[in-house]
């Protein structure tokens, strides 16, 4: 790379609203919110609640509220589309508050409400395995929707709660794209036909979201990458350009899925089977130590390395335009349309 | 019917173990329990949760210990054979506390030995809809039992917990029979092709139930009975022959679904649509109001009316041998099967 494409490319990044559509890091460390600033990320899809039910969440926001505050001098909570761009404006990181299940509900949809008053604006409509809703991706079968879900997608078309699918089963993928009234998201994931894993999503899934106006967050997880633990940066925006042929350059951006700072405790957590706490039993295949895997490409392992994606993407001969779209500009049009009341 | 047959029947009721697999009545109105009491019931399965959650349960299970101390002169609590004998013995009536619903432990397996160690013997795996162990008999779809619902399964076999499958899809009902290594009960429902609707059982999930040594206890509820609100006494005999044609005579018990003295609001609670708060969003047709509908047969209206049912049966031509497997017989061995580490 040239000095002058360098300097072209921190100019391009500069200016870019870039929205990280998924991070689950550890929001007791400091480090976090210093390499998210530093990265330079104007928005960021912050999970607040995975397994939790309704109580725990809402001390989890409660936490959250404190740290933005704490933190108030970088960071800002962000529920529209002119939120992001203040943040944008003023140097600052947007929190976005988001579920990846939907658990915190529990079985009262009147919670959704209450939940979108305190700022919530992405939900995941379930984490792996069955809720009330419906089915996760690692769930022995995928009926699709429950009763309950279909309303509860109702409820949050109705109130501009984005609707998450990316740990979601096929089927109630499937549904809730053809139930919601709104354009849904897939904010963590790649194509399974480029890299066959149960967390990459079908082509008709993409597809389908893909054509009712939705996004698909590229993840650079290397688990979910073709050369697992090996890959690279290059490796992917390989997955990038992959979902770029799939769907077009609309519908696509980046969802990282950092997990920074976080303990073993976590792991065991968010991949133990949902409820059962015998020993050992877990839903994704426990032979992969999180902890000592490369987990993310050399050079794409915080928030901070995000210049870096932007240069690849440039290298990899996307124009300006385009690379901003991927950056953030798909993902704020996308939340323009859904959380407009 | 002469005097003397009359004499007899009383004579062989005040001798036999009485047991109403499923009571949902108002816990709060004192005349449930004087009728219980009048009506000499050995045991009753009483409803301590329907669609409430882990803290809710809790509560109402410490106001049914409060209640038990209460009402000591006349109920005991009971969660052995053993115990149900001695109730017998002291003329007292034994309240073997039972959830209708998986919910009350949430996402949380360790919690059926916590409900274990408070005497919760009965658990039915999902009430009319969706759960996270499996799909109820209302539910859109039903693809059978989850990977959680599997575990649970074998968590109740473990403890010692009798699982119920009475408001069960058929899906999930068969599975868990499946499933389970221990007999498996369906405490209050009739034959489907008997008489067609979502809540009785088809052939196959009776079947399969008495062939792995469970009990069907016959429901007098008239809405499950085929002349509806017309039926009289002899029509729930019908139903009962009706069973024991099919499953045999060892494997047939009564589960009457009392609900005495329930107000509006507990009409309003249990046919609602699980979590949607929308007015009128019911999962069961509202258009049967059951305060007003004759909802069980004259003469078996509530526990005092039993004797009743055991003149009924001898009348019918049953055996006091038999009648006796009806009225508990059945139910006691089941529960010795089940209930025993």
């Amino acid at each position: 790379m040239s000095e002058s494409y360098e300097s072209d490319a921190r100019t391009f990044y500069r200016d870019a609203v870039v929205i990280d559509s998924l991070n689950v890091s550890n929001w007791e460390s400091p480090a976090v919110f210093e390499s998210l600033h530093t990265g330079g990320i104007t928005a960021f899809n912050a999970t607040a609640a995975t397994l939790e039910g309704f109580t725990q969440t809402l001390d989890n926001i409660a936490a959250w509220l404190h740290r933005i505050r704490r933190y108030e001098e970088t960071l800002m909570q962000v529920t529209r589309v002119e939120d992001i761009l203040e943040a944008k404006r003023k140097g600052k990181v947007g929190v976005i508050l988001g579920f990846q299940n939907a658990t915190p509900i529990e079985n009262d949809l009147d919670r959704l409400a209450l939940f979108h008053a305190l700022g919530v604006r992405v939900i995941q409509l379930t984490y792996n395995e069955r809720n009330l809703l419906g089915n996760g991706c690692f769930e022995r079968r995928d009926e699709g929707l429950s009763n309950f879900g279909v309303d509860a997608v109702a409820e949050m078309n109705r109130l501009g709660i984005l609707i998450d699918l990316s740990h979601v089963g096929e089927r109630t993928t499937i549904e809730a794209i053809e139930t919601s009234e709104r354009p849904v998201a897939i904010t963590h994931a790649n194509a399974k036909s480029y890299f066959d894993t149960e967390r990459n999503k079908t082509d008709e899934a993409l597809t389908r979201c893909a054509e009712k106006g939705g996004v698909i967050g590229a993840t650079s997880i290397t688990t979910f990458l073709r050369k697992g633990p090996e890959s690279t940066l290059a490796d992917f925006v390989d997955a990038i350009d992959d979902l770029v042929a799939r769907v077009g350059i609309d519908q696509v951006g980046v969802g990282n899925d950092f997990t920074q700072d976080q303990p073993d405790a976590f792991w065991k957590y968010i991949l133990s089977q949902q409820g059962t706490k015998y020993p050992g039993k877990f839903v994704v295949d426990p032979a992969i130590d999180y902890r000592k895997v490369q987990l993310y490409p050399p050079g794409l392992e915080t928030p901070a390395d995000m210049p870096n994606l932007a240069a690849a993407l440039l290298e990899r001969g996307y124009s300006t335009d385009d690379a901003a779209k991927i950056l953030g500009g798909n993902w704020l049009r996308l939340f323009g349309e859904v959380w407009a009341a």
